[in-house]
């Protein structure tokens, strides 16, 4: 059985984890988790992150019902990142973008590329 | 015009960037950059990660050949991730698989996904 303290986490106990759409395969997000957090996620299926700046645990969308349910998960050839295929409920992103990754360089400049998500 | 200085970058000075390929939508790998890689990329178009094994300016493909063409950059809310969509040559793992993403975890164990690419 896989135990996630197996995984290579960085001097702060941490892991990126690449959140994507599993229908549309946007990128939705990066976020972090410890050990505890990935155990958590495997256990109920809810995505559950390590925010770095509350220092706590950040069960997604817990407050604001844009959950993340995850589908599958995938572990990188080094063991230092992880890969989640997720179900988004509503937008990832706190500015209500359905990605975080909502700026992009063209010709040199940054461009908003996506809008607020309507309720 | 951007300038690779504004984002945000950890205690060593990097940030995580997640290679996408622009057609298959396949997350290939997670790599750090710091500002000066970021600016190389930028200039020649041609990924160019930091190596935290060898400290070193890490050239994608410049030994291998298997290269990462830069498509589009984006940078997320928090301006301390980055999403590279990507035209990657061959593979992108150093175990010769497209991803480095090929271990899946399947009812808890994990499940090696995908072989080494033929040459």
């Amino acid at each position: 059985m896989f135990d996630p303290t197996t995984l290579t986490y960085n001097d702060q106990g941490l892991i990126p984890v690449v959140a994507q759409d599993h229908v549309s395969r946007d990128v939705l997000m990066v976020a972090w988790m410890n050990a505890e957090s990935l155990a958590r996620t495997l256990a109920n299926g809810q995505m559950t992150y390590w925010s770095r700046s509350r220092q706590a645990f950040w069960e997604k969308g817990a407050t604001s019902g844009h959950v993340q349910r995850l589908r599958e998960l995938r572990i990188d050839c080094d063991r230092d990142s992880l890969l989640a295929l997720v179900e988004q409920v509503g937008p990832a992103c706190h500015t209500g973008r359905r990605s975080c990754f909502y700026t992009q360089l063209i010709d040199g400049n940054e461009v908003i590329i996506s809008d607020v998500m309507e309720d």
